[in-house]
């Protein structure tokens, strides 16, 4: 059946090639190390390295062996989802099977993630090795993005867009914030087609944008004002993190100029992404413009943060994060200015780093009315 | 104005009393552990104790004041919802603040969640005072609700409740699980007025109800099939969780009497429910009347959790489960029977104990086709 056959499959950043390059990569890293194996406690990172769709589950990778140590309400989903690993299954406590398995497979020098195992589970751990910390060496791996991963991305970013597209005909004056929130949710899955929302979306109304985590409130949305929304859609277990404002009837003088600025500012940092480039230097390219245009201290938060299994991992993109870009990783553009109890204008684009320079996966426009209205 | 005086407010488990009180009876528990303080790191902790809606942040109470340690996104928020704590803003690490604090308070026995506080974050809080594991000690404080907290959980059942019979009339042959869910979801805050979903809703058609965690795929809803749905609601952020079976067209003759011997289950549960009765006597009397009608084995989870500012929290009522119900305590119960392949049944309800027994929150009909059909 020729046809079928060059039908376009849909990419799958856990099919079996995708896990046994990263399981590779690991082991390069735990040679480099001299460690024996790494437990794997983050869910972003047990995802990742096995392909498990499920939770409440650890990963160990030794030098020549993968295992998940799971419960029975997982053990149908670890070996569909993760048909590489091996499954052990726990009864009384992750941490304690953890431990009776690297004694068993007598491993000296176990990697541990120290910024996600409890206190208490560190001690469970305890006994017969040497424990050590590995900070952010699976978020490391995991920044840089497969051409399968950035597929999929590419769709959770679409599936977003499409969203707000269908839900912006609700966004009206008289509707409330948590209403226009839940809209804009139904139709990320209904008409985007993602899974769910990435995050809690955020729908905030005039003085509300300058509050940099605003949940939406029971806040009626008032002729000619403005309105931030900051949204995402998860799709296949990537995360797109986008953000706009729009306007709504007259538009404010001051807001126009804003949106322009702003604007600008991402334009600048954009221009300087590049494999090499300081993650400092691509914040500092957009804090410049806000800062000579007289709006210094008003964007009080980091230009970025990488996007994939989560929708804030590594890198930070900030000004004072060490480290440099790497093509493949993927991470947002987002400038603001707050003026409290006025408004805030935010701008949030998702962007791929390339061999050359920088791809911006997202297209919605940036005016203050958005296209179609 | 008298009439606007007698209007009912809305009962708020945040007011200044409510946390007064709550501070009271964590100090209580500080005395007669001999803790000069207790930081807390769970962010239903810190929400439950201080009333500050944000995240990222920990309390730090003494015997005598309390504190908030934040970054300067959540300093304006911090203000507004927990005015009796006073606000420290950190700069480069939340675990390095509270160390600094707990040193210039003094501070020689302090109390650390060992089951939430990270190795790395322990390892921050080290120096010149002995830190002291408190294990559950915040989470039985939660577990005893306040007639406020009660009066929320009573609201977040009740939106559950009107989503679900808002979205029941969309729940059609051809519709897939996915889209399902979404409505679902959509009217939980549109009819339902709840915040949000109280966790990612589950719809699984047919064989997908035996699987315990079924995350809704795009498989479609058949003619005469069974659909499980687990879903809840969120206000005021306190949760609902309740799950019903509903029959679509012929209903399989095993279908009913499993739902039968079920609600049997559930009612024999509720009969046991007292201030005083064992967790684990009461996860057994439902236990036993599926063993009994010939499925031991076919119920493979606890029978309930505990409800509030988390989805699931202290106490776990299952057959292992040490401990006793206190009046107060807002707790699920939920047996089921899965047949791997077929589908599964589980009834899920809330429940209230009181001083003489029990009270049923939710209220939504157990038969096969739920109401309005």
């Amino acid at each position: 059946m020729p046809k079928a056959d060059r039908r376009r499959r849909a990419p799958d950043p856990f099919c079996e090639s995708e896990v046994r390059a990263r399981l590779e990569r690991l082991r390069d890293e735990l040679k480099r190390r001299r460690l024996d194996g790494l437990l794997v406690s983050s869910v972003a990172g047990v995802r990742y390295l096995s392909g498990f769709s499920g939770e409440d589950t650890l990963a160990l990778v030794t030098r020549r062996g993968q295992y998940l140590i799971t419960d029975f309400r997982f053990k149908e989903e670890a070996a569909l989802s993760a048909p590489l690993f091996r499954t052990l299954i726990h009864k009384r406590g992750l941490m304690g099977m953890a431990e009776k398995t690297a004694r068993r497979l007598r491993l000296k020098r176990l990697g541990y993630q120290e910024n996600v195992v409890t206190a208490a589970g560190l001690g469970a751990l305890k006994g017969g090795k040497r424990l050590v910390p590995v900070g952010l060496m699976v978020d490391r791996l995991r920044a840089v993005k497969s051409p399968a991963e950035v597929a999929v991305l590419r769709t959770a970013v679409r599936a977003a867009e499409r969203g707000l597209r269908a839900a912006r005909r609700g966004l009206r004056p008289g509707a409330s914030e948590r209403s226009a929130a839940a809209e804009l949710r139904y139709r990320l899955v209904k008409t985007g087609g993602a899974q769910d929302q990435a995050f809690e979306t955020i729908v905030a109304e005039g003085p509300r944008g300058s509050l940099p985590h605003a949940r939406p409130t029971e806040r009626p949305i008032r002729r000619n004002s403005v309105v931030l929304i900051d949204w995402g859609a998860r799709c296949g277990f990537y995360h797109s993190d986008l953000t706009r404002v729009v306007a709504l009837g007259r538009i404010p003088r001051t807001y126009g100029r804003l949106v322009g600025i702003v604007r600008k500012a991402q334009l600048a940092a954009m221009e300087r992404i590049r494999p090499g480039a300081r993650f400092r230097d691509v914040d500092g390219a957009a804090r410049e413009v806000i800062a000579k245009a007289g709006y210094k201290g008003r964007f009080g938060h980091a230009l970025g943060h990488g996007l994939g299994l989560e929708v804030h991992e590594f890198p930070r993109v900030g000004p004072r994060s060490e480290g440099k870009l790497e093509s493949g990783m993927v991470f947002t553009v987002e400038p603001g200015i707050y003026l409290p109890g006025r408004f805030g204008v935010r701008l949030e684009d998702d962007v791929l780093v390339t061999e050359t320079g920088c791809e911006v996966l997202s297209s919605l426009p940036h005016d203050a009315r958005l296209a179609g209205d």
